[in-house]
């Protein structure tokens, strides 16, 4: 009976995983394949079955997932979604319990993280994080994940070899709210990178100039960068599917601008890009395409 | 005597050289550490010492310098700088001869290329090329340049060998201009991702984050790029001496947007990077510093 006051060993953790879309699927595989024991929740529970069949048992509520669960990991969609996912009735906190630690993977606002992390601190023994990642559903599936965690040193210390399951770039950034603040930094970057490309293919196009010859040229020089060498291609051959749906790439600046503005912090460029993806989103309808669809808002007319 | 009539090899090519500045000092040294006879001219004799020390020849004025070479290149300031070298009364064009070549590397405005090109044209014999190129002053020394080049395609493939003496990465982009145009589609991206890194590490600062590891997590993803491995950590040592000076910078991007409004195309993003530019240009008076003291706008205050 004295091992049950011991810690459970990492691989006889029970993990509870929220939200099996394209991100959460290659994760939830990921974790499967390193051996540990993965129950799963999904709004759709029909958008489960890949990894059911992979092995995950299937919960009825978050609720019922966590107060089973040793860890809850979520990955779902708009900050709206998180908030629901952990706080409504038969929400995460409802089947919380001494000795959870829940990380929440979406990417969403720094203050949502904070209010999971003090809904948390209010609790006994219930630990939370904020991990949001980068590396799209190829990382996701290859388990090359980029990770950035906000919160408690100590819980991402004995959460890491589950971080490691997932992703190969893991850093610690700090409190509550800091793993979002780093992804926002991601984004911000991103944004340069996705206008600067834009413009500069509209650009090289109205000059008469060769794209892919333009395009070669640029990616061995002070030009060169991630978009340019995975989007730009992409946007010569008219393929507009997504890496990452313009719908969420505004999402995320619109958090981090409302953050930027929360730290009195104006940032024009990002703001211009902003503008430039509600455009394509909200008045053409575009959003449900990849970032590289921007490039529409000048090529559709 | 028949020998006269063939055309000369072009190692027998003698080279004029107008500019010796970081850039021209550098291509100057590896035209001759190739063998080419190098006569060069400088508005300052002083800064053409290095190159004069070197075996470069010396010639009192454009006209005269012109009058000797087979190949005129110059590599200069400012678009009006330009326009002195070649039409001033003492200029290029006032000792233009058959068989001569003018290739006029400096980043400059696509009108000028076709002004300079349509000036040859009167002429018989003479040929022209706009050449700008990338790289900067270490690409200049080490021979490694990515030139860019507009003008008839057979001029070009005739001034191959010698481009190949200064770059690595050479290519042909079409008519009079195309070659400017090309290096504004550059200056173009590359305003996307200093403003992008700009932003993001003002953002990044003001969370609280460290900046060191934010530069380590980004350049391991989607948000990597050349100018936030070089300028980032120049950056977080204060480190902001040019690179490339952003005052030229500057100038690149009106030509940019210059020639863009010609085109009919707005370009939201680098309109506002060139706003941003101008602020610290001409409102703080830092155009001296490199292109990454843009932070300063923030940073100083």
């Amino acid at each position: 009976m004295s091992s049950n006051t011991l810690p459970r060993r990492l691989f006889e953790m029970t993990i509870g995983f929220i939200g099996t879309g394209v991100m959460g699927t290659g994760m939830v595989q990921n974790l499967l394949a390193h051996g540990s024991d993965v129950t799963v929740y999904n709004r759709t529970k029909a958008h489960a079955q890949t990894v059911i069949d992979a092995g995950a048992k299937w919960a009825d509520t978050p609720a019922a997932l966590t107060q089973q669960s040793d860890v809850l990991i979520s990955i779902v969609g708009f900050p709206k979604d998180v908030e629901q996912v952990y706080f409504a009735d038969d929400g995460v906190f409802a089947g919380a319990h001494a000795g959870l630690t829940v990380i929440d993977m979406t990417t969403g606002s720094p203050e949502t993280a904070k209010k999971i992390d003090a809904a948390a601190k209010k609790l006994t023994n219930v630990a939370a994080l904020d991990a949001p990642v980068s590396g799209g559903d190829i990382g996701a599936k290859k388990g090359t994940l980029t990770i950035m965690v906000g919160g408690d040193k100590d819980t991402y210390d004995k959460m890491l070899p589950i971080f490691q399951q997932m992703g190969t770039s893991i850093s610690y950034f700090g409190p509550a709210g800091s793993g979002q603040h780093m992804k926002m930094a991601n984004q911000i970057m991103i944004a340069g990178t996705m206008t600067g490309m834009t413009e500069m293919m509209v650009y090289a196009q109205a000059a008469g100039l060769d794209l892919k010859q333009a395009l070669k040229t640029l990616a061995g020089g002070a030009a060169q960068n991630w978009s340019l060498d995975n989007y730009g291609p992409r946007v010569l051959q008219g393929d507009y599917t997504p890496g990452f749906f313009a719908k969420h790439f505004l999402k995320d600046l619109r958090i981090a601008l409302d953050e930027a503005d929360r730290m009195g912090l104006e940032l024009p460029a990002t703001a211009e890009a902003k503008h430039l993806y509600e455009v394509m989103v909200d008045s053409d309808g575009l959003g449900d395409l990849g970032t590289q669809g921007l490039i529409k808002l000048w090529w559709q007319k």
